[in-house]
């Protein structure tokens, strides 16, 4: 099944612009008539049929309309924007494929690139939830420096911290429940601080180990996804 | 902690050619008599000390060795080559750092990219190894059909084939355990066909679930890697 994403929909029509417009008239060369599936990214569902095509965009008429229920709990991965974007940007795609449903980039201390495009991140984003055949739009949101993530995450009943000198017992895996909504903050290449740390474990964060090998910033944020996505 | 990789070695000298030799002395500019940390790939770590540079080539004096065992168990993963090679080399290169110890690059009926550059692989498997600070270079071996996977890994004791048509309950990490020799098997962007799929039952595969989400080839083959790491 082939999904488009739009944000310009009600219970009768909708729209669709730019990307989604290209990709389903100059891409695959869908005509007036032909029937499309089209997702809000808000957990809706549409079979809809194309009713007239101009230059920048598409209308379509709604013929059945499917809502699936929002996932119980909620699993954010706050990571450090590293170095190079591409790692980042694949990061962010195939944490999304394995159902992920927040972000946040932050800036902390350690933290070698602190520009990061969320126009395109959110591109990213759309694009892999449509891939992977999901129906809620991740948020994603890019936060100045690790206080602004402690306050906005506050009320998560688990709370985790990647830390590299962490034992392997202290292993995600072995302490995580499935049913909570829960956050794994991955510090930047130069690892975090010691006040970093200290600021975590305050505010009730645990630390937590991924695994027995070194990883990169965004492996260990993917396998941190990946973890969450198939907790006990 | 920087590790070069050399398969060039004894107990008390060796050499650094090629791309370590290049980075060790052209990008990390090391001079006669500096100390470097140098592993051959199948469970040595030595400490070094530069005794002569040339042209094309640099010599060691090792001054200390130590000798990592062998992990017990082997995960492969087989994976149909994905038809952009940027895909499987990240895909290469994210599973050795979570610290897969083999791969097998399977052609399928419906596999779109037959052809793969097995020294470029190579390439990438020593980087991850120094890279996630492991002393074992992964095998990598590239097999013309599934009949050849059937008989390379008829041995190993858990044997698992990822079906997208697999029901969540029958989740990899449900069912593995961390003792034994795993193997698991992607299949293609097309997926696996019914022969396929009936020929891995009858050799002793189980179809197992990735998760709930449609994953890329590629992300279904780190999320195994991923999981079998952490198995119970």
């Amino acid at each position: 099944m082939i999904l488009f994403y739009t944000n310009q929909v009600n219970t009768i029509d909708g729209s669709l612009v730019e990307e989604e417009f290209h990709h389903c008239t100059h891409v695959l060369r869908k005509k007036i008539g032909d029937e499309i599936n089209v997702t809000d990214g808000i957990g809706n569902l549409y079979k809809a049929r194309i009713n007239q095509i101009s230059r920048n965009n598409l209308t379509f008429d709604i013929m059945d309309m499917q809502t699936f229920e929002k996932p119980a709990r909620s699993h954010c991965i706050a990571i450090s924007p590293t170095k190079s974007n591409d790692r980042i940007e694949w990061f962010l795609e195939k944490a999304i494929e394995t159902g992920t449903s927040a972000f946040a980039f932050v800036i902390f201390k350690r933290t070698e690139r602190p520009h990061l495009n969320l126009t395109r991140l959110q591109k990213i984003a759309i694009s892999a939830m449509k891939q992977s055949l999901q129906y809620y739009l991740p948020t994603i949101e890019i936060l100045e420096n690790p206080e602004k993530l402690i306050k906005n995450y506050e009320n998560f009943n688990q709370k985790w911290l990647a830390n590299c000198e962490a034992d392997e017992k202290d292993s995600l895996l072995n302490q995580a429940f499935k049913s909570e909504n829960s956050i794994v903050v991955i510090g930047p290449e130069g690892d975090f601080t010691k006040e970093e740390i200290e600021m975590f474990e305050i505010n009730g964060y645990a630390s937590i180990s991924l695994g027995k090998t070194r990883l990169r910033t965004e492996t260990a944020g993917l396998v941190a996804a990946v973890l969450l996505q198939n907790m006990a």
